[in-house]
């Protein structure tokens, strides 16, 4: 049996990795378009930021490790056209410009997200860069030397990642985003407004409602960002404006998309074509809260999927339990999490939802650097059912969020959240933890 | 309605705001012996340390504060006797030494615990301290005035935080625990190991396996602790080797004691006699994942407790949903956690456990100043219960434990934690965090 596989990051290195645990005989081939596999591609903005040491470190498994397990890598293999019903691929070597046709028995879909590039980022500019993958950071790091203004387009987590990674290197930040917030599509409006402000705190310079319109460049160079509200002046610009599935293949394959614009699977990870799976970052979910399918890329569901997919391909039975909806990230000295939904979504998807706001402290109120925590939480009206919750307050401390994610996932009410025996020590916590009280709080509104 | 509370700490006051609450007409009087009420007892190593910048500080709501609420405080009221036919106290007024008689109509024992004094600790030297309430501090502060060297006795975690709080304060410090280890009530001995290597890394001098025979004094004041291994020099003594729950009243009620020794009650509080409510670290509760009567004398449960002893004497209706044995502290950089059962108190059950130990790293192992972290996880075989778990670590990355403790109240198997959609991000987890990666490894297991 013959498995394989298209894309070596995530998804598709745990899918190799699981199918030769599952079945030793199967012959299993990665093809990966570029020169990297199985790396921690969320941790992209933390080299650029200096946090993490090296572009090297990133580097779960080496090729070398996975062939010594009998996976079989081709680095430099794009595979440009899938024929289904010849099961075959078609796969240009991109070292020496060949290419071949490719045979599979099962074949998995790994093949991630893109940047999106607004037509006014299709450039020859240099100094313009999405930081999607290890090479972006490479180029990236040549556009910095020497550098002394950046404009960060996109206040999602990733935009927000790289403000705060080029003003610690000394860089004077704008930050330019068309909605009327940051962190749009995380939070609601209040805790967007938080971390806009931690943003500006540390000096970076956040545009909100302002679109963009063009670059201007000198020399080959960018030299600016035409905005709405006027010229920004860059050296470097980044394009942080979202991601898209990479779906051609799956197109090419006859493959079923989600309304999401996203491979539509089962719980196994199957494709509507037999023999065809999917996952990762390029495949839709199920949000266990909504029962809807949802498009999230992120690196537990798509590492989560990888795993499902690969005992699927390899003969064994496996499903994906879904996801429901869990988010963190870091600004600055600020950390941001959500799980399940937001008030916004709740009331989108016309569901009866009430929230709370409770503000507290991240550990005893008297202990020695306490800090403010705030929370959201969202429930159903009548049913009590959790909804889901938001967090803005000191960077480890909204790690919490799981505590609700967890209840999420058994469709846990409020009072489930409420009689919890949470952890307490001064160090740690108030006697009633902030969940506890935002969970007291919000059973006397449902 | 005239409500009665003994004791003006944590369960009782809480029990008071709350009697207030569900009825505004009721006569609420607390009598509390000592001069202070609604304090974090919790917090008194921290004075002591210097990370809580005060005994102020642990106060939560002061006796005018409650007054204007329509609670009457008396501090300084002993109640030293009860007859629960009459439905009278006796009360003795410690400023002025005279005894009332007090009428009640529904009364709350919520007495608390008293820290156990063993036979070679009752002296009149001076030097030698328990720390339970705020009195001791302030006795303690007196004693540390040119005090070099200090002896702990009791590894437990009151012990454990003394020790660093005296440490910190640059004494020599010598900790003397009977057990093999420290923390032995907490955690399995390879996680006590832990905690014991951190109080040593950190210059205390831990002793184990070693019983206390005597004090050694001169003109009045201690100077060593006479142990099976030899004498300690000390100038100051912490009698840190637990608590017993103070149950002369209870007795004097007929109220009926538990197995444990602390006041048998039922869900709402009530004790076998009418009228009669206990709550907090007095009492015993359901531990949720034994169903077993239990006296866990931590502040949250008491809280707990109290708010709904205050409802339910005050006319309403509430229950107390039961703990599952969660637990933290800290020892110097170190946190240890724990919820449910260990492996050893699973065994001394006769449940047929099994646990798996991971080792991992609080957020990403690539991101700056990546701390190991410890896992234990401990499950029913053949159900797939979750029993336990028991985390060391970097001080809030214990705090984790929550998740697990959240999903031993609503008795949940391996694969609901295995399932959970965890945050993550690389400063916050690894994208498999910690508890993932134990609940994968302990599926296999059970």
């Amino acid at each position: 049996m013959r498995l394989v596989i298209v894309g070596g990051v995530a998804a598709g290195m745990t899918a190799a990795s699981r199918a030769r645990r599952q079945n030793p005989d199967a012959e299993i081939v990665v093809f990966e378009r570029g020169d990297w596999i199985s790396y921690g591609a969320c941790g992209l903005p933390y080299v650029v930021g200096g946090e993490v040491e090296g572009l090297d470190r990133l580097v779960s498994r080496t090729p070398e490790q996975m062939r010594a397990r009998g996976i079989g890598v081709r680095l430099c293999h794009e595979v440009t056209g899938v024929d289904a019903r010849a099961a075959t691929l078609t796969v240009l070597d991109r070292s020496s410009g060949r290419t071949v046709t490719e045979p599979y028995d099962r074949l998995l879909l790994a093949t991630g997200v893109e940047a999106i590039r607004p037509d006014w980022a299709q450039t020859d500019l240099r100094g313009v860069h999405a930081v999607k993958e290890i090479p972006d950071v490479q180029a990236l790091e040549n556009s910095l030397k020497g550098a002394r203004r950046a404009c960060v387009v996109g206040g999602g987590y990733i935009g927000i990642e790289l403000a705060e990674a080029l003003r610690s290197r000394g860089l004077s930040v704008v930050l330019v985003e068309k909605a009327p917030e940051v962190a749009g599509r995380m939070l609601d409006r209040d805790y967007q407004r938080q971390v806009r402000a931690e943003l500006e705190r540390h000096g970076v310079d956040v545009r909100c409602s302002t679109g963009v319109v063009g670059l201007t460049g000198k020399a080959g160079h960018v030299t600016g960002v035409q905005t709405e509200g006027g010229l920004v002046r860059a050296d470097v610009v980044i394009v942080a404006v979202g991601v898209r599935p990479r779906i051609g293949l799956a197109r090419a394959a006859g493959v079923r998309l989600g309304k999401t614009g996203a491979v539509a699977v089962n719980l196994r990870q199957e494709t509507t074509v037999q023999g065809v799976f999917s996952a990762g970052d390029n495949t839709e979910s199920l949000h266990r809260v909504t029962r809807h399918r949802v498009h999230l890329p992120l690196a537990l569901g798509a590492n989560r999927m990888g795993r499902v997919a690969g005992v699927n391909m390899a003969g064994g039975d496996a499903r994906f339990p879904g996801v429901v909806g869990t988010s963190i990230f870091k600004a600055f000295d600020l950390g941001a999490a959500r799980t399940g939904l937001t008030q916004t979504e709740a009331d989108t998807l016309g569901l009866q939802a009430v929230s709370v706001d409770v503000t507290s402290t991240d550990h005893a109120g008297y202990y020695a650097d306490a800090r403010p925590i705030h929370v959201r939480l969202t429930a159903e009206r009548g049913s009590g059912r959790l909804l889901g919750a938001q967090l803005v307050g000191a960077v480890p401390s909204v790690k919490r969020v799981d505590v609700v994610a967890t209840l999420l996932h058994r469709r846990g009410r409020v009072p489930d959240l409420f009689e919890s025996d949470l952890a307490y020590a001064p160090p740690f916590s108030s006697v009633w933890d902030v969940l506890l009280v935002a969970a007291d709080r919000l059973q006397r509104e449902v």
